[in-house]
């Protein structure tokens, strides 16, 4: 991701350094700051310093794995366990989190060596981290072929770069497009109440000096309804065996309205976040947040104190409401993309067997 | 309206002084001002510290008749002509504003003496002002006919006795319901970029002891989804022959969300806002406000700087998505109100000729 015309990434590793953006002073300042230790990693994620499902994969991954590596060797197995424990309880629902925790336990589980434990999983974080990247960076190129040359996209919340480890999920698309030399519009909704659309995905926009505006989540359908919407891609927090995903709250609401108008409306998410245990998206367990989010911007009181708010964080986009899926592997209807997972499966067991 | 168990007017005549409830200063400070002199008037509407088109007639047709009663004779003539053109141009669109003046001006349109002018202007306000709560305790009386006891109801902007002179038109029915000792619940949509669902709408409801919570206008449509809306009833700016309206930015949205979930649609007017010269909503111009009403709150930006806002104060919700209108008259379908609006009109002339 760029900012001033040079290349980060949301978290990452430098001469034995973990290193983050600090999410919560965005858009005002761009501060990297230092993980020290396996407490400030816990602390980053708790206090969303660093957010999205895949950004908490990689900082959990590379923060477990680096402290595993500074492990005195008397303590070593005590800290595999403690701190994976730690880390797993920093946020309740991101199933990334487990995924980048297990692929460093995983990668050490029948070594005894310190030192082969420590070089490994350093190494399988990086690998973690390393095939993050790339998913997205296919995601980019495929949904770039959803994108015509003079196309006005909508998108929700923040599913760019600082979501995941680089490029994004819904963003990349978007980021390709513009790298090929295609010109496209970004209309992003502000996303209330934390309003990710409006501090991040603009000023992630801005940085790559892909031309957008803000729109209040009320303005999404209007501009549907003008015929000024071409395409509408949001990121997902969880895909359902049916196909029916949870995103940010708001997200159904474009969905519906999507439809209505006849505008295309595709998912763009990594492998991990299609769970094929879970049957539909009636079995997702909707979060309910603190109704100050609602009623404070920035801690400035907005109604009387006399009103409490309801805060539902996200909300299930059921599957007819959406035309496709695009993943690291292609672009799919749900059903094409199961069948390809089985087949996967099938043929890893074989090659296993 | 009530406040701390009181009854209010959003404005009104005390002795010889016009007063109001300032806008601006809620739901902070409830903060009664008296506005002067026809310069205070004037920047009372422009600065909004009374809108909501029934309010800004109401307060022009009385801000002008008792400016035209302490104008000093010589001058009278002069000033019922200049008040007028001062007045019509404080806000741009509000079609109560010129019906608010018209009333006044036409009372006194034959008259030459002083004394008579000064009176038949200020009887013709008030006429006008106790017309509109009429009309507005009215839509509560047949909108209440559409409420169950438990109804849960979301409604968007404020449409209440603060946008109007009493009662609302939106909110009367709920008012009406809650008086007559049904148990309601009402979802407030926040309503960005200003608000006033949140500001105004919500103090409204916690000043009746009305149950209720804002939501961000993001889960309106995750509510219906749910289940948890029986019914949806907002204001309107302007209703077009065909029934399509103008209304607050994000009313097109929760219409086509209330269709999609087989959620009653309506909208709640005094006759004012019907407009039979308008074909369609699509001969509606829609006022772009300024890109800071979406980019800061209360002055704290909210984005980088480096991004712009679109910022569409309405959209048109097409007739299609509308279940039926709430008027002083009784609840119509489009084409049985403009039938009774023609009836009344042959019975009219038939009596005048």
């Amino acid at each position: 991701m760029l900012y001033q015309g040079k290349n980060y990434r949301t978290v990452w590793l430098d001469e034995g350094k973990l290193f983050i953006i600090d999410q919560n002073e965005l858009p005002y300042n761009f501060k990297i700051i230092e993980l020290e230790n396996i407490n400030h990693v816990f602390a980053a994620i708790q206090k969303m310093k660093i957010r999205g499902a895949p950004a908490i994969g990689a900082v959990a991954a590379l923060g477990y794995a680096l402290a595993i590596y500074r492990s005195i060797d008397s303590q070593l197995s005590e800290n595999i366990i403690q701190y994976y424990e730690l880390l797993l309880a920093s946020r309740p629902t991101a199933v990334d989190l487990k995924n980048g925790l297990d692929a460093v336990k995983w990668s050490i589980e029948n070594e005894s060596d310190p030192n082969v434990i420590k070089t490994a999983a350093l190494q399988a974080a990086n690998i973690f981290v390393e095939n993050s990247v790339l998913e997205c960076k296919s995601i980019g190129k495929y949904g770039n072929q959803l994108i015509a040359d003079g196309c006005r996209i909508l998108t929700h919340c923040n599913a760019g770069a600082l979501a995941t480890v680089d490029h994004g999920t819904a963003l990349a698309p978007m980021r390709e497009a513009h790298y090929c030399g295609k010109k496209i519009f970004v209309y992003v909704d502000e996303t209330r109440p934390r309003c990710q659309g409006m501090r991040l995905t603009a000023w992630e926009l801005a940085q790559e000096g892909i031309d957008h505006a803000i729109i209040a989540d009320n303005a999404a359908g209007y501009y549907m309804q003008q015929g000024k919407i071409d395409l509408v891609i949001t990121g997902a927090d969880r895909i359902a065996a049916n196909g029916d995903i949870a995103n940010k709250i708001g997200t159904y609401s474009k969905a519906v309205l999507a439809k209505e108008n006849g505008v295309p409306f595709y998912i763009a998410a990594p492998f991990s976040t299609f769970d094929r245990e879970l049957s539909s998206g009636q079995d997702i367990p909707i979060e309910e947040r603190s109704p100050d989010e609602v009623l404070k911007f920035n801690n400035l009181a907005l109604s009387s104190g006399l009103s409490t708010a309801y805060n539902p964080a996200f909300d299930i986009t059921p599957a007819k409401y959406i035309t496709g899926y695009i993943t690291p592997a292609g672009i799919f209807t749900i059903k094409d993309f199961y069948k390809l997972w089985e087949m996967n499966i099938k043929a890893q067991s074989s090659r296993q067997s």
